[in-house]
């Protein structure tokens, strides 16, 4: 369980931490974009507890990352689909994934390649600049504290 | 205390996570790329406590994301650095504070703006295609298992 609250800290990284910042959320999502949405077929998948998954599943619904959708009238079945604000977060686990590639995937190499149906090119997702379109790297930017009356 | 090892999962983020995806640990990557490098700084601007600051730098050092320096002789006295897997965490750090910006800062708006010294403007990070420069967005990507004999 989460012992202490990043979301009243002044910093979007810890505020984002506070809603998926837990090892198995961002893994549900991860499957859910994958296709993977009916509480069953993620519970086989992530060999998750069902209290737990139950537990994670209710939190992504109350922040707003997920919604209930039903896919059977009796008995009612529900499945998991990502809101806007949800899908928004591919972005966040793309970063993930190119991070463990380089890092930690050894000899055998990246598990899953990402393929962009625009260009039909494999990818390597990067982070740029909004603005001029280069890659950010360390030491290229400046943090600007914006003050907003409680800003640390 | 971490209960399930991500690492022997066949999937990049599921091994991220396992070196990264912890509430605290970002945090701390965080502050180092902010110049807070010291032990007793470190703890001051968390507020977390001196065990699980001792545990998790112990790991980041373990799994070579942080590295010892030491900055002082008598008494000896160390300081964390990120190594060059750790500064490649720059555009997960990036990706989430984009997020939190977008979806939770509220009418305050965003506490800190990223400046991106090259162009010399405010810029929002955003994941591009490395091939066409485009962004990647949900819809637009197709992910191709690579077949390397343990993958599931």
């Amino acid at each position: 369980m989460q012992r202490t609250s990043f979301a009243d800290m002044p910093c979007s990284i810890a505020r984002t931490l506070d809603v998926v910042g837990e090892w198995w959320t961002l893994l549900i999502i991860r499957d859910i974009f994958n296709g993977v949405r009916r509480f069953d077929d993620l519970l086989q998948h992530l060999g998750i507890s069902r209290n737990i998954l139950t537990d994670r599943l209710n939190s992504l619904v109350d922040k707003g990352v997920l919604k209930r959708a039903r896919y059977q009238e009796r008995p009612a079945r529900y499945e998991y689909r990502l809101t806007e604000k949800g899908l928004d977060l591919l972005p966040v686990l793309l970063l993930l994934m190119r991070w463990g590639d380089k890092w930690l995937a050894g000899e055998q190499g990246a598990p899953v390649s990402v393929i962009h149906k625009d260009c039909d090119h494999g990818t390597i997702p990067t982070v740029m600049c909004s603005v001029c379109g280069q890659p950010l790297i360390a030491g290229h930017l400046h943090l600007q504290v914006n003050v907003i009356g409680t800003a640390a």
